[in-house]
């Protein structure tokens, strides 16, 4: 993916190439960006990026054939030493290097090195149509599995027979869970990143989901209810509801003001950002939170997700490319008993 | 865990406080080892563990819950911002702190930073007598469930069956698998991290499997031979065999030794090091290869793991703790139709 955009930035930096670090340890998501190789394949490996010629991969002999099988970037040898890197100006991606690696890069390459992590997740930020497609398989995925999950939600089942019939129903696809299924009924709903208990579903009950389809994260919630909601707890998810739909369609493009709107709207009890990039990591820019200096452009894809935490809880959630959403679920009140 | 002992660390290296960072992008395995909350749980949390007052946790408001729920720290405050923070001289865990984060933590708190992580990997690894129990019951499971896997095993089921077998036991015990189970057979044994496929067992068949029992992992392999073997074939398997079973009972205390005198044995075909130290990560010191600088002493839990791997695979690994082995399956060759 935008290997070239890539190489253009370095050149026009002055950078010879790029060093992007992968271990079971420390999994560089950027590195499963441009090769396509799963964080979850436990790699062990380098993938350099030279200004101009083509981008190559050391292995650790252990993994070689796997990495021969997977990997969109072709070239690939043994690992042996660093030594054999030769730039005068080495970019490194600094949001996965740790202060030790540096360190042991340091002894093997004695050359300057810069930080390229702003550029690697700008370019990550814009999905290219081949991520679209994916991230559309992806949400369409977590649609039907979502509709799935309400339909076997009563006031019989508890949460974790609703969360293992999620991972069931992820599994018989062949897929892996983006996050392990969040599924919070009556209090617990209030727990954003509530563990699923051995508690039969009442009130509020959040379901929080998400598959990754070849390596594409998706991420969709919704709010039912079980047995007979009052008058206070419709309005609230409507309330909910109506500033989910309006952040959507929303012409704002500062991140931080479309935030700031659902703020307004829902006070105190708003403790959450209103949602994040998705792509191959399941958090990746833009984030839309107070802080943020993102601007909402063509072709990201992200989450929209305003929720309040109270005596319960309620969080309505779709992925969205150029203001359409990309997940598919009813979003008015279900009511089951 | 040895909380008290890496206290007196920091006294007598006159360093105020120490400070690991745990989020869903960088999981510090040496907080899970003090705060013993797993790094499956996606906690966003700082662990400060001050010279001499009682260590303390700042936990981001979505996750405050769980962690109050599951964490051995005790004291649990909202995380709001680092500034609250003061030391003259602050350990990190550079093992786990990237550049990127680094950056942000200087912005929040002016002092000088040194690193800890040399004395937390050597204080990790010499297990507490209640860690030890962990191990024990995690590598009893883990051979329970091999010696399951082994029967399961024929000519007429697939590396994929096999490995989904594994994957169900583990999860009927409520467990989670320390990694992937390995299941490579035939030409695909000589594939050390080889990922199963649709292919019926023939010949050499390597099962690798763990799992974890209260965060701490457990590793075994096996290797078992579906048809008859040749002699040639028969003759590898007891060399590896030999040398394993020389290994963990040899009075050799450094680790490159014992690695060095395993290698002149195994020759050219030992492509991986002897074994590696074990607990809430799969792969923690000590470390036993040519460049290892450790000494295996008491209360050290490792793995001892000699393999081959030319036209097939040959791999015998057990977890050994003061010289005995903790994991408890037969090690004959075991031949199956």
């Amino acid at each position: 993916m935008k290997i070239k955009e890539f190489q253009d930035y370095l050149k026009e930096k002055n950078i010879d190439l790029a060093l992007f670090f992968n271990n079971e340890r420390i999994k560089d998501t950027s590195f499963s960006y441009f090769t396509q190789i799963p964080p979850s394949a436990n790699v062990n490996a380098v993938l350099i990026i030279p200004n101009s010629k083509a981008p190559y991969l050391l292995v650790s002999i252990l993994e070689l054939n796997i990495a021969k099988k997977i990997s969109k970037v072709k070239e690939i040898r043994k690992l042996n030493s660093l030594k054999e890197i030769k730039g005068k100006t080495i970019g490194l991606n600094y949001n996965s290097i740790t202060l030790n690696r540096l360190k042991s890069i340091k002894k093997e390459i004695k050359t300057k090195f810069v930080d390229v992590s702003e550029k690697v997740s700008e370019l990550r930020a814009i999905k290219t149509e081949e991520e679209i497609i994916l991230l559309k398989k992806s949400c369409e995925i977590s649609s039907l599995i979502m509709r799935k999950a309400i339909n076997f939600c009563s006031s019989s089942k508890t949460e974790i027979e609703v969360k293992e019939f999620i991972e069931n129903e992820i599994k018989k696809l062949n897929l892996e869970p983006s996050f392990t299924p969040i599924v919070a009924s009556g209090k617990n709903s209030a727990n954003p990143h509530h563990i699923s208990e051995n508690k039969k579903l009442k009130g509020f009950t959040i379901i929080d989901l998400g598959v990754k389809c070849k390596n594409y994260c998706s991420d969709t919630t919704r709010t039912i209810y079980i047995g007979r909601p009052s008058k206070k707890e419709i309005k609230d998810y409507n309330k909910v509801l109506k500033i989910q739909e309006e952040s959507i369609r929303s012409k704002e493009v500062k991140a931080s003001k479309l935030y700031l709107k659902a703020k307004k709207v829902l006070g105190k009890n708003f403790i959450h950002s209103l949602g994040h990039g998705i792509g191959i990591e399941i958090h990746e820019r833009p984030d839309l939170n107070e802080i943020s200096k993102e601007k909402l452009t063509n072709n990201m894809v992200y989450t929209i997700e305003p929720g309040i935490y109270d005596k319960y809880g309620i969080r309505i959630e779709d992925i969205v490319l150029n203001k359409k959403i990309l997940t598919n679920i009813d979003k008015e009140l279900m009511i089951k008993r």
